[in-house]
């Protein structure tokens, strides 16, 4: 059953490739069969993030990226990941509104994931969908999150390019918000670059990367787009090329690839410890223990070191 | 020597104070000893969150709230989290601004925490450093975070009262941010509500609310502050005190407490059994396990069960 959905999602069945995502996502029974049987065919897709604070026109832009990968001959999956969406399921009408603009083309699959019921952590399924896309034949996976705070640096962990979207004028805590995500980006772009101030935050980027440390030698590009137009697309597309080599031949990519590994197992790791300890201690312990602690008749640590002693 | 530092801290030393929160941040190994002593003395301040996007003069508004309690005569502390600060510590100079203006007030204490090095994740940082600040004797603390996404939502599950701040005219993505931090708001906030648009954006607040499923009988008020100068912050104050009694009565508050309880409890169990199991196998082992996955050689679930196998 799940083999033969595996096969049809391969064969470019996309209600197929959407039902393997949804049992990912969810965490169904069936979900670690088929990580399990697609891991091994993970590792050859070119993986970039576009991340930003809210505003920017990640999506337009992203939509023309794929565009751009779609000429190219390449097929492209988009991850959109809305850390702000955690219970309303907001992100299913994006996906329905661009669904309607590409709907047609075989070669691009669009997949949405809002916050809710990840409970492992929403970078962590991110991670799963994208090796699943990759596993299953798509050659770029763009994943784009709206925000910048510490789940959108661990949302794009698992890319292997980031880009950075700003907009000329965006307020008072744009700088906070640079200097916040700035260290993990590898491209900047200054989007909507037509309008008045594209100089000034160009600038701004500039300077702000000759004061922090560079994790790497590769130095971040500072690149202008209108994705509205497509003006700058092309040359964000050699960008983020000239970034996959660099990542290849640096190590770069690799460390990056063992430190994704590295979170996959830590966690499987810890569900599987947490469960062990569950089925052995029974349900009702762990219940009691958790209200003398709300009630402050113990500490956590003492609840924590009785629960273990056995 | 850790008790003689909680004695000063509790006396009104806030640099003892300081450096029991970086114990009890950076997870030092005197930090278990400091939380368990302090756990029982837990439980009696009110905590109040502000959240909301950036941009919405959510830090004016915290001041604006710690000059009123201290006019109750209220022992004040303000935690700033900024999960957008993952590195650079830009959290620092907030709290060297903000120090200037009200260091000389013994009754209020500010910390600034960026996301930067918070293992167990920022939520769990920010619910111990908030029970501290209540076992030492604060009364009032005011939780402020920066953003909209999973992770402030989490942040906030630690206070009694959320306030989510808006402004008019936040641009293109405010109604998904709406959407998603909605069902966690008790109180609703259009601050620089003298800017044009302050009534279409709690026309938009007010429809949302009633197309949304409320969690409980509470009914999100909606108010209308300018923080630069004051105005609708003492029915802002009047507000959180009608949610923290009805939150009392109707049992909201207790369960909120135990949820929280269960979240601590939780992520020690989980650190406590990864603990163990290193020590068991060996760190070795772990990392050659993550390297055959991380090349593709071995999919994690394979390593994970190798690991328990022991």
């Amino acid at each position: 059953m799940t083999g033969d959905l595996l096969a049809r999602a391969r064969e470019g069945d996309k209600r197929a490739l959407a039902r393997v995502l949804s049992a990912v996502e969810n965490d169904e029974p069936r979900a670690a069969d088929i990580l399990r049987e697609l891991y091994p065919k993970t590792g050859r897709a070119r993986i970039v993030g576009v991340t930003g604070p809210p505003g920017g026109g990640k999506s337009t832009l992203v939509n023309r990226l794929a565009g751009a990968y779609r000429e190219q001959g390449e097929r492209v999956a988009i991850v959109a990941v809305d850390p702000s969406s955690p219970f309303s399921g907001g992100a299913l009408l994006g996906d329905r509104i661009r669904m309607q603009e590409r709907a047609l083309d075989e070669g691009l699959f669009i997949r949405s994931m809002a916050s809710r019921g990840h409970a492992g952590g929403l970078a962590r399924t991110t991670a799963r969908v994208v090796n699943v896309l990759d596993a299953i034949g798509y050659s770029v996976v763009l994943v784009e999150t709206v925000g910048v705070g510490q789940e959108e640096v661990d949302v794009v962990r698992v890319v292997d390019t980031v880009c950075l979207v700003t907009v000329p004028g965006l307020g008072d805590d744009i700088q906070a918000i640079k200097a916040g995500v700035l260290e993990i980006a590898d491209i900047l772009v200054v989007n909507k670059a037509d309008r008045p101030g594209a100089d000034e935050t160009a600038r701004d980027l500039a300077q702000m990367l000759t004061l922090g440390k560079l994790r790497t030698e590769w130095k971040p590009p500072i690149l202008r787009t209108v994705a509205a137009t497509g003006e700058g697309v092309p040359d964000l597309v050699s960008a983020i090329a000239r970034h996959a080599i660099w990542a290849g031949e640096s190590g770069e990519r690799d460390r990056r690839r063992r430190d994704a590994a590295r979170s996959e197992v830590e966690s499987l790791l810890r569900d599987g410890l947490v469960r062990r300890l569950r089925d052995r201690v029974g349900e009702d312990r762990v219940e009691r223990a958790v209200a003398r602690v709300a009630d402050r008749a113990l500490d956590p640590y003492a609840a924590v070191d009785e629960l273990l002693e056995d």
